[in-house]
């Protein structure tokens, strides 16, 4: 029996329920529950001839045509339709190293989020090791068990390497919310407000503060649709070829060489002057400032997306003479939540049996999701759809598959 | 939605449904279902209110509870109640090494049983190695999401190896079901049977066929109620300290060294010859001829447990001479299957946080599970309850909270 968030107990308990925050609440609700999601039986198994047929002795008939040919998991078994999401509880949201139990709860979450948007049997592994080469190898031994992989909430640069490797190794998609699924909801969102204030890819100008998995992603599939006048910056300033090698990794030499930055820019304040478009994936909350959205381009696109505080509250940017604002909270407007993502975009990878998440398909799915919003919609807090709009699957599946068949 | 088993679509497609082998049922519901099991939430995720609660950002209330005390895990998430099936795939039912991806269909229908007759959460871990090393630190790995792991049809002696280091290494219990539930149930069914035949447990010889997972863990479990006249049988012939090295491994060392076998008997024929009880652990099939029941005391009792073809027919057990028989397979009365212990036990073992399988626990579930047959109902047939008797938890439950609060 499912049960609501906000259950009637707790009102009866707390008859102040409105002054509880999301926090408590969330206690309250994981205390009740003890665990969000279950396993579920999809056949009775009542009967000694039910159990004959589902498990011993008749299943030994389904065992051997599957020896015969492993691709035959796909058709007999739950392998079509499970995703393992795999963390080390390195960076477990924005709260850094917590450890894998710390990690299962938003696991979970993410679980309910893949069945109830996607229809897909998404199982937590939380991994009592922070080594990359041991994460890659234990994903690689339980993988036959798996349709696809998400790598997520581990820290960068180690998460993208053990998403590069496993890539390579495996012979299941690999997907990695934190760079994938953020960098398609941002061009989402990006693609409707540069159209909202008309701009062109090719003309327009962004920040994007953060260097890990998400800016990485960003930059990306940016430059995938033609946007090259792109600043990337981290907590040491901007990332560029001329800083000391121990502030740079194998993916910020490459964010450096695929980024352009004028002579004399060297930190955040540097970068945004002038700019059209802000991208915050940075963690650190209100890094942006009223005063330095007010040396930004006339009518900026401010997209503060680090949850849960965002470098600048959508309120504060507006008033600075934002245009177009979104956040990847759900306390804000424009949510441009990784759960518009992945998953619908997991459903028709699994549907498509897509090998590998090409950048092709990401900006695919991104434009999907802008469309769904006509141009005559298009208003500063209406850019991208809700996560409950029921067009979105359709949508996403019909660009994907028009990769895979084409 | 649950599908029956034979559902009524097959009968349409085919008049001559009976004439169907369970092979081909099984071949059919499996190919229409695509997976056993699914996941299924158990909140609410619809609206940003609720996503917020069961996801971000209130869910960073519930991971700081547990960074802050991991023993958490077991307060607010799944990990209580859930269970890693853990194969290699060496050894799927009878049919040898058929590897991991074919070994999905029984570990997904060990999942159901699980889930049907002990609400249990139980998820299939199929690796891609077989290297007993590798098997331990996968498990230990993934351990942080689990409350108990179950070792299933991985080839002896590794099983028990990787079931000894595990549960020194671990701090989750660890069931060996192929030892310790072939154990219990055999032990039920053998209780019973004595008490039929007036046997007490000091003065009963036992022939135990098959010197593997089972067969080691049926020795250990009849000497904990007393039962010491064992003689153990392998495809070598009787185990002894005097046989060569190499057709001995550490298990059946020690076996050799707790059993007792008399000078001059070195075959399975000898070792019958006057006996009370025969044991089939063996995976061979006709193992048991009638000629040598016959050879065995008066009134025996025959238990060929080998799946899915026992070593003896039943009716040629009964034509023989045999008292009482029980096997396996749900395809004969008396069905002394695991079945009856895993899921019940796991239950008991996860609601009473037992870190440890004793033996002591399992003859406790093994006599309760004796008990629910009272001796005035005792018949040859029907010496061991049926899976589906809703007083078995209530009984295995009470026997293992009676061990972990004495």
């Amino acid at each position: 029996m499912k049960t609501v968030a906000k259950g009637s107990d707790e009102k009866k308990e707390n008859g102040n329920n409105s002054k509880k925050t999301l926090g408590q609440e969330a206690l309250e609700l994981h205390k009740r529950l003890r665990g969000k999601i279950e396993i579920r039986s999809k056949v009775s198994v009542k009967s000694p001839r039910e159990i004959s047929i589902a498990y011993t002795p008749g299943v030994a008939e389904v065992c051997l045509e599957i020896a015969a040919d492993r691709e035959r998991a796909y058709e007999y078994t739950s392998k079509r339709n499970n995703v393992a999401i795999v963390t080390d509880g390195t960076r477990t949201l924005g709260l850094g190293s917590l450890g894998p139990e710390a990690a299962l709860p938003v696991m979970e979450g993410k679980a309910l989020l893949y069945k109830e948007f996607g229809n897909v049997d998404a199982f937590p592994i939380c991994l009592k090791t922070a080594d990359a080469e041991e994460i890659i190898r234990t994903v690689k031994y339980i993988s036959p068990v798996f349709g696809a992989i998400n790598v997520e909430d581990i820290e960068t640069p180690k998460a993208l390497e053990i998403t590069e490797r496993l890539t390579e190794e495996l012979d299941i998609p690999v997907f990695h919310d934190d760079q994938h699924g953020t960098a398609v909801v941002t061009l989402a969102a990006l693609l409707n407000a540069m159209k909202f204030t008309k701009r062109e890819p090719g003309r327009t100008s962004v920040v994007v503060a953060g260097a890990g998995s998400a800016g990485y992603g960003i930059v990306k599939i940016l430059r995938a649709i033609g946007i090259t006048d792109i600043i990337v910056t981290d907590s040491y300033g901007v990332v560029s070829k001329s800083r000391p090698v121990d502030t740079m990794n194998k993916y910020k030499i490459e964010l450096a060489s695929i980024t352009n930055v004028p002579e004399g820019v060297n930190s955040l304040i540097d970068a945004v002057r002038g700019k059209d478009v802000f991208i915050g994936v940075s963690g650190v909350k209100n890094l942006l400032t009223s005063a330095l959205v007010r040396t930004m381009n006339k009518d900026p696109v401010i997209f503060p997306l680090t949850n849960p505080d965002p470098e600048i509250h959508p309120k504060d940017a507006a008033d600075a003479g934002a245009r177009v604002i979104a956040t990847g909270s759900y306390k804000f407007e424009n949510r441009a939540n990784n759960a518009l993502v992945f998953p619908f975009t997991m459903r028709a990878i699994l549907d498509n049996r897509v090998r590998r998440i090409s950048q092709q398909l990401l900006v695919a799915v991104a434009y999907a999701l802008a469309e769904l919003i006509p141009k005559v919609e298009l208003r500063p807090f209406n850019i991208i759809p809700d996560v409950t709009d029921p067009r979105i699957q359709p949508a996403v599946s019909k660009a994907v598959q028009s990769l895979t068949v084409g």
